[in-house]
């Protein structure tokens, strides 16, 4: 039960984090963060509980790395499922705080969308389908890559935090502009309930292609670099 | 006594450190370094004095934090109250240094209000009470949880100090707007006592929201993750 | 092979993430990361996979660093070619990814030149050849002395990705203004191939000057720091 | 001769670096880096540097610093002088090529003083000599504990450059607007040399504040944490 609490923690504190960063602090006008300040946000919720509780439940936080770490050997089967659901119930009550939060403003404007995932209409910069697919396919692949490397017996000990938090950092400093960065489909579905509409009917690809990403990474990492 | 010199000066550094990139330089014309930047100055106090001085007092900086690790187990009774004097003691100081530097300006309009934290139309963003109380319990909370899961016994050595700035930081990424970040009684009081009117007679909250969260967070940590 | 592909993979990382946030996020209204925030990105795509598969190839990513390290003693002839060979594809892939994202942006103007490097003319702060040559030599010269340094075996082991992943950071901060920042022939190759006309006609220089400092700085390196 | 030759190194790279990320990106137009970019890159000197060569020389790159060090009882007073001559030695050499680049920018105004320290008139935000005396006082006090605390032997292993890098950073963060920040004398001094005027004749606070602070904090290390 503690790794499941841990998952709880840690997958609350990222959507509370990072997309609590996106909603109350990007647009701020003339000293809003921006997309580097909610980047930096992203990655520090992954860095802190990681070192928090990572020692106690490996410290994924995310559906996509639970699976991908399972496909690359790093997890049992039988735990996929309760982590998933661990993760997915704490984002979703910290998304519900954040609207609670947002609703008790009273003079500044809240971006629309929640900090919801989007393409075509709906990602910030204008990208279509494909590029979302393409880019939440290729970042959750490295994510995975990163991940498994970094945990590896022949890195570096004690440092993976390190690397996975601000490789989150990295991931969403290039990919805001395409689909306000998922990588995480815990973290998509949380905002998608809140936002409604178009970005509820787009959350699927939130699921698919971080998913896809992160099981062709596992793959790829096994193939490549997991053998002596 | 080399503890309450330790907490003495850290707090010292916080208070400087963090509110003085505020008050200086976060909205300075075209070049400020905006909430971002304060952010980091306020992580980057506390990483670095818990480098320096962790190992005499264990680093707390913060009368929530030493209330919070006495709950959790890790602090005694009888060193709460004089850790909790130091702090107030450099905090203070901190704020009289910042506010002789403030009169010297000659050039620069200061942001009013110092760098205090305030709710309604004391917020930066304009968010009631209900919101600032529940951002402050939350967001002190899971400072808790980072520092009790990052300085235990299983966690990796040596790298709480970064966990615990960094964990500051994204804490002041997130909720700035709110209520201008406070998660420290410390530095709410250091500056209420300059900026008075409305901010020091809101200062109860920025007392009772942090401990409050601490103590929780504290009784979380106990009871879910620090049994074998 | 492994060692080939850890190149591969890695290079390709360091052109998608570091060009791709200049391409996407740089200049996004109002919440674009600027050069801060693609220095960071930079700098993190060389931490990330330096913990990941450093321990495999030695995380180069980069055929100037490639050469240095040999010239420093610190990698065997007869994989520079490979090496070299791995980096350049892995880059010319990530940028043919980049060049599939970017055209499927419907709303948002691309900053023209991919995220090439370029002198005089094509010098974003409008820098002759003279100024490119200088700085790419010395920042690569630099370079090659963080990344011999902290990976000799009396420095702080396990830290190094840190130095060296944000020295391409701080590399970044410095000089996107004169060149766009190269130090790296495989990233400069990658960009000029697709941004063509001039860029690709002054490529020669970010081969030049980079390999240039490696040299003198694995030579520095050995000739002053190495010795007992 | 390693030593000084690691101080030279050193110290070069912290101005050219750091400086040099203030002249040529802080005000550029749009994508600057602003003075958090600037912070950044003073810290990102010291941080590299220090994995490089720290354990050759200590990594001091700052008179002050040695100074402050030889008081704290951590350095050798035969090796006070040639180290602050092989600082100042490298601060200089910097500071021509910053200036040989500049003079080869043909399209964007560079901000006028170099990047020279000052108060009154020639400090950033217009604070008076009183304000600048107190906050380099102050700033380098603090930043002898932190280098004397985290290089103590009870301190965590190997993470002091961190410490101590991201420590310039956060005085950065805080000071920019107040002198541009020195806390070190061969830089304000190597600036001075190129800005001349007034810059000149204020250059002697930049020596008396960063030796005084850096001599108070060494005794307040040694009398207050340095006891067993």
């Amino acid at each position: 039960m503690k790794k499941y609490f841990a998952e709880f923690f840690g997958t609350f504190w990222l959507v509370f984090g990072g997309c609590g960063s996106a909603i109350f602090a990007a647009g701020f006008p003339d000293l809003g963060i921006g997309f580097t300040g909610v980047a930096l946000a992203f990655g520090l919720t992954v860095l802190t509980m990681a070192y928090a509780v990572g020692h106690i439940s490996g410290g994924h936080f995310n559906p996509a790395v639970t699976i991908g770490l399972w496909i690359g050997g790093n997890h049992t089967a039988k735990e996929v499922v309760p982590y998933i659901v661990s993760q997915l119930v704490g984002a979703i009550l910290a998304a519900t705080f954040l609207y609670l939060i947002v609703t008790d403003n009273d003079g500044f404007e809240i971006l629309e969308g929640f900090a919801a995932n989007g393409y075509g209409d709906l990602s910030p910069g204008g990208y279509n389908m494909t590029a979302a697919f393409v880019a939440e396919f290729l970042l959750t692949m490295f994510f995975l890559l990163i991940i498994l490397g970094s945990i590896h017996k022949n890195a570096p000990k004690g440092f993976a935090p390190i690397a996975i938090g601000l490789g989150l950092t990295l991931i969403h400093l290039i990919s805001i502009p395409i689909t306000n960065t998922s990588v995480n489909p815990a973290r998509s579905m949380s905002q998608a309930l809140f936002a409604g509409g178009g970005y509820l009917s787009q959350v699927w690809l939130f699921w698919v292609a971080p998913i896809a990403g992160a099981v062709v990474g596992g793959l790829i990492y096994k193939a490549l670099f997991d053998k002596e």
